[in-house]
């Protein structure tokens, strides 16, 4: 199962960049996955939240509830990367769209909105590539370097990695 | 893996009958996991549903959001039990309780509200024990029947049943 990793602040692109990935390998028939943090601080309360929560609370590991695709399964400590990619690997994943989890050490493409965002390149591990409307010199990078308008260049580079 | 189905028309004393058996199984270290349907129609919509929803129209076979021990999977189709389970087993998990999916064929208690319910009886499969107000004959049935007010027996003759 490969990972891939999209990393950058807030309005950097993100979203943007994992449906065209996402898009782009589905279509040479590839099962993808994307998986990201809540973005809004908190958990990504559902309605049934409350029941899980009772049953949480009553000692339970693990608290699933399904619904027309929607799978929650709540826990009472944080899940880890490795638990929530274990599952996915169980569904048959051939590639993750990971947005966000910097942290982590899989390959990443890391998007820089402006000079304050240069940083992050220096706080990351195994970036493949950056996307960024800076005029970076590629000869200063040890990874690629693509223009903000180049964004389809990039995705075709990645899926011609994956294959 | 242990299963165990609570099966019963609304109000019928199922949220009550499932947080007691989390209780007592949790309280003798039992990984107990539970698992239900989203019982208001539709999905367990979650904040971040929206996005799950771009990426899936994007073509992702899976898409991930979690934050604070809450982990949300949607899939383009609906969950089958296998697939809940399987996740289930990779998380170590030792006791399931679910409750409805009636149409599965787990070991299961019945609950019946009223003599309107008693058809429940005859619809599903591997009754192993039945909870009810009713004045039920214990040797017209096959299967245990617990009165109402003795629900802690119930818990304590299934708990026992589990080591």
């Amino acid at each position: 199962m490969e990972i891939i990793q999209i990393v950058g602040y807030k309005n950097s692109g993100k979203t943007t960049l994992v449906k065209a990935l996402i898009e782009t390998l589905a279509d040479q028939g590839i099962r993808v996955a994307s998986l990201k943090h809540h973005g809004h601080g908190g958990a990504p309360l559902g309605i049934e939240e409350t029941d899980s929560e009772q049953h949480r609370r009553a000692g339970a590991v693990l608290s699933g509830v399904e619904g027309d695709g929607l799978f929650q399964v709540s826990k009472e400590q944080a899940w880890d990367i490795d638990q929530m990619l274990a599952i996915f690997r169980l569904m048959d994943i051939e590639v993750v769209i990971m947005e966000g989890f910097k942290k982590q050490s899989y390959n990443k493409i890391v998007l820089i909105r402006s000079e304050e965002d240069l940083h992050l390149l220096n706080e990351v591990t195994n970036i493949k590539a950056v996307l960024t409307p800076l005029e970076l010199k590629q000869e200063n990078y040890a990874y690629l370097v693509f223009k903000k308008t180049e964004m389809d260049a990039l995705v075709e580079w990645i899926s011609l990695r994956i294959q």
